[in-house]
């Protein structure tokens, strides 16, 4: 494959290609050490969700910060943790086919792999494969709390669930698995909703203990929901991911962590006053939450994003941006930005420090 | 990095692990023939625009064919195609940054390089470049007829640039670049707005030859506008890419050609009779011209589309679909789904045929 032309560590910002994905390190550390102290002193451990990251650099940031492991997505991320050195990984979706649930057992013979559920037969498939793989996968069942997404409702269908977990061979019943992802924002009106969807993770937790089934592990929670579920008392960590760094969709919200992350640009043509081109398009920043924002330049607003151009409409004083000046946007969707980049250009003050692969893109299997 | 565990070819269809993007193979080769006949009998080359396949897998299918050279967007991706064996190409997009100006200037020792310019300081620039490099590079005038985004505006201000390129040290003036692109569909509407379009253009391509500067190449034209732009007798190639594949935003237009790519995927949740989870989320298929289409499921509808689940409602006989069930998936925008997929995954009859990179993708710089 055609090598990639990488700039190194110790080059200025402003000379590193564009369209690149720049991390201020600074911010990105602050958000997980505050993060980390918010979760720990509402009472709960930290499992920050890696979907949005895909790194193991980042992961291992967070776990030395204090994270008692962290989560993902598919099998191929989680993969991509155990080689990168990450030991403790829950996959928070279910996991499907002969091929991903064997590649599933042959990992938790590496580290400690855990997986939720919300369908019998597929528990059962999963165990036949630990059994032959030798193997022992842990497993949280999935509760719907009104995301209405996977999930079994809690009540009698967890119990169920939970009961037939336990007895299967080579799998470890380990608790259940929330997520009030239906929940957005920062405003005190997310806490009635927050408790309401939480309510229903702790009747599921009190009839699993009913039953006399043990539970370790209770895990929910996001970003927008982390303070207030951190504080519950059967939730034991939570899983929230954007924070490390932040972007477009909580801009406006209150805001505890910092933006973290941006996409630089380019002017690639100036063609009239009031129009710049940027080379920047939907195949290197996403906009399912909307257009990107346009940092530090009043009077500039995106007008259109197609495949490899980003237009720009200027007035007033952004009519001075320059044919090749360079231009920061910070993406309205984090997640699904990073998954269309192969680098984080890490800078701190001003200066590339590192340059980390986004390991995990294209992982979604 | 992680290996990808793929299937080998002989593999059926339905055991192809999923998401995984599907080519039909003889609707995409029947596409290719299609379109080079109606281009070619309409009087043009075929300079098919490779920023959607990503691949000199296809470039040379398409060359194959009787194109006579391919087109791209970025210098990245002109090395891919380089490395894979292409030898003519049209770069679309101005090309800013001493660094990428560098790397065009040493391709083009290795390849017939070609690249648009609507700045009169960027074509000194990359002048320069090539005289470092002792290579040459063809250079286009970029001429906006209309789509406003980039290029410089037919008349006087086209030919004053066309005469600049024309003295500049190791390039060689090619001709004109245009693009109709605002021009959407299949229906008849379309033609008036083509040709007023086209004749923005033609009016371009007079001025630069009352000026005494030889016009080789008049390059216009896409998916939609082609059998229109073929036509048109200034016009002596079509840069056509979409065509290859089709996709869900032409799905309900006058097609003359097929689709033939879907995003493969499963159920992993089938919580309620209404709702079924597929693994397919933002992260496997773009939905920037609307959510995709489900294939062969009467009653089934995506309601939502979230970074790693996909949602569909069912009514009807789809109800029947089960835990495990593989579904398959039109995208709206093949573009930007194939840019979140490194392979290809190319069926006959069934059967895989072969694994094919998507080595273009993240290439764009």
């Amino acid at each position: 494959m055609t090598v990639e032309f990488l700039p190194a560590p110790g080059t200025p910002v402003e000379l590193i290609d564009t369209p690149a994905m720049i991390v201020d390190l600074d911010a990105a550390e602050a958000n997980i050490r505050d993060m980390q102290q918010v979760v720990a002193s509402g009472g709960s451990s930290m499992r920050p969700h890696t979907k949005t990251t895909k790194s193991p650099y980042w992961a291992l940031k967070q776990i030395e910060a204090g994270a008692i492991g962290v989560c993902c997505a598919k099998v191929g991320e989680a993969e991509v943790l155990v080689e990168g050195g990450v030991n403790d990984i829950l996959i928070t979706s279910e996991i499907v086919s002969v091929s991903k649930i064997n590649r599933l057992a042959a990992l938790a013979r590496h580290a400690s792999i855990k997986v939720v559920v919300d369908n019998a037969e597929n528990a059962r498939e999963i165990s036949e494969a630990a059994v032959s793989a030798q193997s022992e996968i842990g497993v949280l069942v999935d509760v719907n709390i009104r995301i209405n997404r996977c999930g079994v409702e809690p009540g009698e269908p967890t119990t169920t669930l939970a009961k037939i977990v336990d007895k299967l061979p080579a799998l470890h019943f380990a608790g259940l698995n929330g997520y009030e992802g239906h929940v957005f924002g920062f405003g005190d009106e997310r806490i009635p909703e927050t408790l309401e969807a939480l309510e229903k993770l702790q009747h599921a937790v009190s009839e699993v203990n009913a039953a006399g089934l043990p539970i370790e592990t209770v895990s929910a929670g996001g970003t927008s929901t982390h303070d207030i579920t951190c504080k519950v008392p059967e939730v034991s960590e939570v899983q929230a991911g954007s924070y490390i760094f932040m972007d477009g969709q909580y801009v406006d919200q209150k805001l505890s962590f910092r933006p973290a992350l941006t996409i630089m640009t380019q002017v690639i043509s100036r063609p009239v006053p009031d129009r710049a081109i940027l080379d920047v398009g939907l195949k290197s920043i996403a906009n399912d939450y909307g257009p990107p924002r346009v940092m530090g330049l009043d009077g500039a607003e995106f007008t259109k994003l197609s495949e490899e151009h980003g237009t720009l409409s200027l007035t007033g004083s952004a009519q001075k941006l320059k044919h090749g000046d360079v231009v920061h946007l910070l993406p309205s969707h984090a997640g699904t930005t990073i998954n269309i980049h192969d680098h984080y250009f890490c800078v701190r003050n001003g200066i590339l420090e590192d340059v980390i692969e986004v390991a995990g893109r294209g992982k979604f299997r």
